[in-house]
């Protein structure tokens, strides 16, 4: 016989903490405390799988369900002394949702439940008419909403029309009599509305509140919210039962929430607040200022109120040394409610804590400094992702704002600057040390500049993986994409939002956490990298068995990397370094040249300022790892597009418009993804390797001769779908050598490739033959195997979320069922062949947390991502590090 | 020790005809003969190892290479009563090479070898002194060109000096002193330009021939010959060293060459051609009117020159029974190579002959009917690529030309008509029952009718791959591509090669099988699908295990389709269909709209459209299986590109220019091929995938009432990655069929998906479990897998091949490597969800013979092609299966 049901109360319950797939969350916790002696309203947890059975069995219960339930109100009855049902001592129940994982508001709650015609008089007894009738009428006003279905509104019209008979300014001011009234007048809307009269049995009411809260699983909040937040439908809820307590029946009674530390700060401080005379909902509904716990807050908050120390000073010794007790059980800060009847103190509930990211620092390293947790244990507490907080300023909370728009949140920290529409102005206004935020519909790669010259960047157009949202994130600067309500025109120099006209120069600012666009100057706090994130960060290096580079070409990248403890570079994308100035100049003479020899001519100007790009990151990184990618997109992303601007460039460099135009028509393709990029360039222009060849190692040297230390370069060969390519290029590359060394600049490097395409994947052993090292282009690698463009995924991507089709957006999250499957298999038949082989993965995983849990797994010797994401990335490696030695010695 | 030498003659010999790999063709054949008795000159094969030792250490032999060849000398000096380098009997041997699979022309071969000043004499003491002198001369020409690297003009410059000098008009004009003499100038030639003396010593002349033959092995003709014939250097060559023996000592000599049968028609009967007095390159170099064999023959082509069978009758006794011999022996159609000395027949050469389609189908034929071959073996005879020749009409290859320029041969076929530059004037000209050859700088969807309309397609820019060349392939419409000399005004009605212009209306003919433009008409020969075809296509049928089917979509291709035997359609792309007349206006009506309800109010005038295409297909295929593919092109591809289109079709749709534009621009993709199509757009307008179902429903519940056959439609779900796509396509279907079915509209119908992403292929299992049948879409899965556009794969692919980078071009055969693992991984992991998943591949692969050898060995169920290359896919499929079924009982 399968047990639905789990009695706690009394010190002792036969659940557990371990319990929360059966039990939920509270459940399971409120079985705990039980067993701890702690005290907690006597009651009982249905489990999920009745939940589980009740969808599987169209909505019916478990044939044995309502005797253990009966069973359950007997054990119930017997602690408390009261029996449901009865007219005598009738017990009044309160029926809860209670998930696996949290879900706040999003699924159904009965109280007071067992009060009818004849039980409230009971309690009007015991309690007091006016309290008794009010429960009474709240009961029927939520039973009737939540479990009949009948609108709340309707309800809210009575209480409304009875308040203005009555000249009462509030509900409270109501009396016993006209609540009375409004019980008749509630009872008698039922029963119009529902066409039967409100259930006055009150196991009627029970299982009718039952089958209510498993039917609220699948209300359509509740579907969202787990689609939301990844949750799968299968998990269930479970259903606590408990007896009622009441914190409002008189002063002797209260209510309460509490932190056992501060979850905004981590600071170790009974936290949290409460109310007299009042229940839980009062205190969620903030009209009545909450006092505080403690006299030290009371102090601290400058509250005129009494704090519980003061008021209730037994409740609270009491209050205190259970919540340090749990804090201590459960070895985590914990989240608690609880209320006092009439001096009597009960505990609803406990839970860990939500907190800031400061404040979970702050905690984790606490804890372990208190022996309360391990080392590896803090290392754990602590939310990569969250740390993107830190990192970056963000808008004060007290200060005040006007919200113009929103946009998508593409990349952390807040910004105020004046509007600029142009990458130019941009870098104007920085010559004159002004602050620009860059507004363009969207970005391409001449922007860069521009980007670069800018505190943040904002976009009319453009998803996440936007190109904006891509460098933004790279450069560590905020960012807000694809803000639909700008209307942009660029020439006039102004942008609209519903009517209204900025014009270049206003000053605005944006928080790219959140997506959010202000009118004027917010102020913003500055990141404070405190003690104990560094501390949290030393101990995560201790414990992780990856290492983490960085993506970066610029100096200030490579520094930013090294402040935040990249160990190498591992992708420096060359082309990045081609827009700038001079350079690009000479980049489009290069694709302009009608021969080779032309080519070779505009490479030679190239040369000293690649040399020279490479020098210096080879200097910041001081013997680190630096990898190099050679010469990756399409060359069309170099020439202009429009028209005007085609003029200029035609212009400045002294041929006609039309032969840039010619040429940018030749380079125009259908699938510039899929098109003449990669190693597909260095095949057919040999010259381009060469030079970035020579570049790489002739800078190497001099950066050895003046830092001393030796510097290994390893040389990048993109997107090789045949071995064949990489021994093409790479016999361009060792030549290249060859030719340096016979002049007397011999330097060691080692030449490796992207694996970016299913093929070079499914070749992989083949291909690791020729190559020292793999670093997994998993952008390039999820756009093939999904056969999704990144640029073009906005048309249907949005639709495919509302619909469900798709959980996490693969371009953020490594697809493990699909592109991860070429991972693995490109790791292992890539040291298959060579079990030396270093493997790595660049890109945009290589910052994201479940991402390099996979990539721990799959067994990489490291990850690289954007500077700014270096920490997540080193705690995410070592939480993955620290839950495979666990998985090991499980 | 290893065996360098292997000797044949005399009826015995040490290798044979399975040692091809060793020994070569040529001397494998040699052994051959010699072991059944058939007289060949004596003499011993230098194995392809000892080349390949040659090439591994640096151009030098093995040490007892040297040795073995002296016993061979030794051997063949037994046989011949005739010594190598003995001054009185002396043996003078030819030297060539002779490769595992036949290179004509491409290396070099040293004739008359032992010839010296002393030689000469006691040869011309036994044949005449003029015929020593010229051997000699010639001998020295030959030897100093192929070994010592003299330019051979400059013995010809001497040749001619002589014969002004004695007023010869022809060198057989000139005397023995005369020969004398140039023999002492050539000799002198030698000296001065190669500072050493012509070798005398016949051993020195001897290991100087095999060097050099050796050498040719990595000459450029030799390397370019083999990269396109997709030989390996890694094979080597042998070198056959035999005893010369002479066609040209007199009138009772004749050297020539014959064919069992006749190579053209493939009839049964001796062919050939012979010279009196001659040596084999004699007749190749046609300056003598070569004389027939048979008195049949020289009948038949009433020569005026006697037959060997006249003049020389019992050596051309001997000759037949030995080439008939041969033919039994090796059981099949020779190609034999013979000279007769003084009255005595030598066999120099047998080998399989060469045949044109034709006659590769009915000596097949006609030796299983013989008994010769089994009918499996005859089936395996024919080059499945050769029936494209049978299939479509051809240049008389009697008929004058002039050639204009050439393309690429893009889709095989001879066309000949009138020029016209747009589809519409292609249609006109039909309408009025005039061919026309439709001449584009490119082809795009819109011109398909055109294309219908027009006889052949000819278009400027483009690859074996683009739009022109892949639709007229599937219309089995000839078709040259990529003819870049030709510069079109389509405006001005002109085209332009060279300088010379041809007008719109002027007559032309395109050669789509070499890819040959000639001006003016050139007759063409019609296509007999004779017999034979039909005879060998029967058996091919009986041996294969898959299916073949077609990709149609019109009535017309559906015809064709079964007239060449396809068993279902396997690919029918709905969209093809949505470009004529009317159906373009209500799909860009659709396109245009701006809600749900627009674009149903565009779709409901669709439907009563499509629901006829299918009719129709379900009628002409009465009870085959028809796979329907929904909509998969994006959206963009329906609306005009150009200026004046939009202007014109805007007019024609009472929208304004700018709202098309607009239109446009929203539909523009970065990555199209990556982008919002295929079940994304049936995701995102689930509405088409209704009207669609509908369709296809409603027109087989008609057509099954018509025909009195079940229809049972395969609806095919194109571009799913994710099982959740196919889900929520699926369930549009369902809906769709349950709402027909509760109207009275009820048809069985199976729902399947195309696996053309690499994603769908690793997660097969899954997306098995949602589907009745999987269509492996090897286009896209190709170009996802590579990451390589078609459309722009003509930027670096040539230089790809150039520089030997890539063997064959994997859109025309799959890429077993690594496309293939794909293509097994998801056969088989889609059938371990469902083991009775129906799985075929539709696409281009599915009609080459190398790709369908691969689907066989995949364990696919059907292949699916263009109707005409259908005869090719099963005589393939049939090949596939014989050669898997002999491997299993090998």
């Amino acid at each position: 016989m399968a047990k639905w049901v789990y009695t706690f109360g009394g010190g002792k319950a036969e659940g557990s903490r371990n319990m929360k797939e059966l039990l939920g969350g509270k459940g399971a916790n409120l079985a705990e405390m039980a067993s701890l002696g702690i005290p907690v309203p006597p009651g009982f947890t249905i489990t999920t799988e009745a939940c589980n059975h009740f969808y599987a069995n169209d909505r019916t219960y478990p044939s044995d369900l309502k005797e253990q339930v009966e069973a359950a109100l007997g054990t119930v009855a017997d602690l408390t002394g009261k029996v449901f049902g009865d007219a005598k001592e009738p017990l009044l129940l309160s029926v809860r949702s209670g998930a696996r994982a949290s879900m706040p508001g999003m699924m159904d709650t009965v109280l007071n439940l067992g009060l009818n015609d004849e039980t409230v008089k009971v309690l009007a007894e015991s309690a007091g008419t006016r309290f008794a009738w009010d429960s009474y009428r709240r009961f029927i006003q939520m039973y009737s909403d939540v479990v009949l279905g009948v609108d709340h509104h309707e309800f809210e019209s009575i209480l409304e029309l009875e308040r203005e008979k009555r000249g009462a300014a509030q509900d409270t001011d109501l009396d016993a009599e006209a609540l009375q009234e409004i019980v008749e007048l509630y009872k008698k809307l039922v029963e119009d509305t529902h066409e039967t009269p409100f259930p006055q049995e009150p196991h009627d009411q029970l299982w009718g509140s039952v089958g209510a809260v498993f039917g609220s699983w699948m209300n359509p909040r509740a579907i969202a919210y787990r689609q939301l937040h990844d949750l799968p439908a299968s998990w269930g809820t479970a259903i606590n039962v408990q007896a009622m307590v009441f914190g409002n029946t008189g002063d002797d009674s209260a209510t309460g929430v509490a932190f056992t530390r501060n979850p905004a700060t981590g600071e170790k401080a009974l936290y949290g607040e409460f109310l007299v005379n009042a229940q839980g909902e009062d205190v969620v509904a903030g009209i009545r200022t909450p006092q505080d716990l403690t006299e030290a807050a009371k102090e601290a908050s400058g509250s005129n109120l009494p704090s519980l120390e003061a008021i209730m000073p037994e409740a609270f010794t009491e209050f205190k040394g259970i919540v340090e007790r749990l804090e201590s059980h459960y070895r985590d800060m914990q989240d608690v409610e609880f209320t006092v009847e009439r001096g009597k103190l009960w505990m609803l509930q406990t839970r860990a804590g939500k907190r800031t990211a400061k404040a979970a620092l702050k905690v984790a390293v606490d804890m372990a400094a208190e022996g309360l947790i391990t080392r590896e244990e803090a290392v754990g507490r602590v939310e990569p992702n969250a740390l993107d907080q830190l990192l970056h300023p963000t808008l004060d909370p007290e200060a005040e704002r006007t919200l113009m728009t929103r946009g998508l949140p593409a990349s952390p920290g807040a910004a105020t600057g004046a509007v600029v529409f142009s990458a130019e102005e941009a870098e104007r206004e920085r010559s004159e040390g002004n602050d620009t935020l860059l507004v363009r519909n969207e970005t391409s790669p001449e922007d860069i500049h521009g980007m670069v010259a800018a505190v943040g960047i904002l976009t009319a157009r453009g998803g996440m993986t936007s190109h904006a949202a891509v460098v933004a994130r790279g450069m560590g600067k905020p960012c807000v994409c694809g803000a639909g309500a700008l209307k942009i025109d660029a020439k006039a120099g102004t942008m609209k939002v519903a009517g209204k006209t900025w014009k270049a120069g206003d000053v605005i600012t944006i928080d790219g956490a959140t997506g959010e666009i202000f009118d004027g100057r917010v102020p913003t706090l500055q990141p404070e990298l405190t003690g104990d994130f560094g501390t949290l960060m030393e101990w995560a290096d201790a414990a992780r068995r990856m290492k983490v580079r960085a993506n970066a070409e610029t100096p200030n990248d490579a520094r930013v990397a090294l402040d935040f403890g990249a160990e190498g570079i591992g992708l420096c994308r060359t082309e990045h370094m081609f827009f700038e100035g001079e350079r690009i100049v000479s980049v489009r003479e290069m694709i302009l040249a009608s021969d080779e020899a032309g080519r070779r001519a505009a490479l030679d100007k190239l040369l000293p300022m690649q040399r020279q790009d490479f020098l210096e990151l080879f200097t910041i990184m001081s013997g680190l790892p630096v990898t190099i990618r050679l010469l990756d997109p399409p060359l069309n992303e170099f020439l202009p597009k429009e028209d005007d601007e085609i003029a200029d460039v035609a212009k400045a460099m002294g041929v006609k418009p039309a032969r840039l135009r010619e040429r940018l028509i030749a380079l125009t393709e259908a699938n510039p993804m899929l098109g003449h990029r990669g190693c597909r360039l260095l095949v057919t222009y040999p010259e381009i390797a060469e030079m970035q060849t020579r570049a790489i190692l002739e800078a190497a040297a001099e950066a050895a001769k003046e830092t001393g230390k030796s510097v290994t370069p390893e040389i990048m060969v993109p997107l090789v779908g045949m071995r064949s390519e990489l021994d093409t290029v790479k016999k361009i590359i060792q030549e290249t050598a060859d030719t340096l060394k016979a002049n007397g600049t011999a330097v060691d490097f080692s030449i490796g490739t992207m694996i970016e395409l299913p093929r070079a994947a499914l070749r992989a052993q083949e291909i690791a033959e020729a190559a020292d090292f793999f670093s997994f282009g998993t952008n390039d690698l999820t756009q093939t195997t999904f056969g999704i463009s990144r640029d073009d995924a906005a048309n249907f991507i949005p639709s495919y979320q509302e619909q469900g089709l798709i959980e996490k957006d693969p371009f953020v999250t490594l697809d493990a069922d699909g592109v991860g499957v070429l991972v693995r298999v490109g790791a292992n038949e890539g040291r298959k062949a060579r079990p030396e082989l270093k493997v790595g993965i660049c890109g945009e995983h290589g910052g994201d947390p479940a991402s390099i849990r996979f990539c721990d797994a799959v067994g990489l010797d490291y990850v690289s991502c954007s500077p700014f994401r270096v920490p997540i990335a080193r705690l995410a490696a070592a939480q993955a590090a620290l839950s495979t030695s666990q998985d090991q010695t499980a």
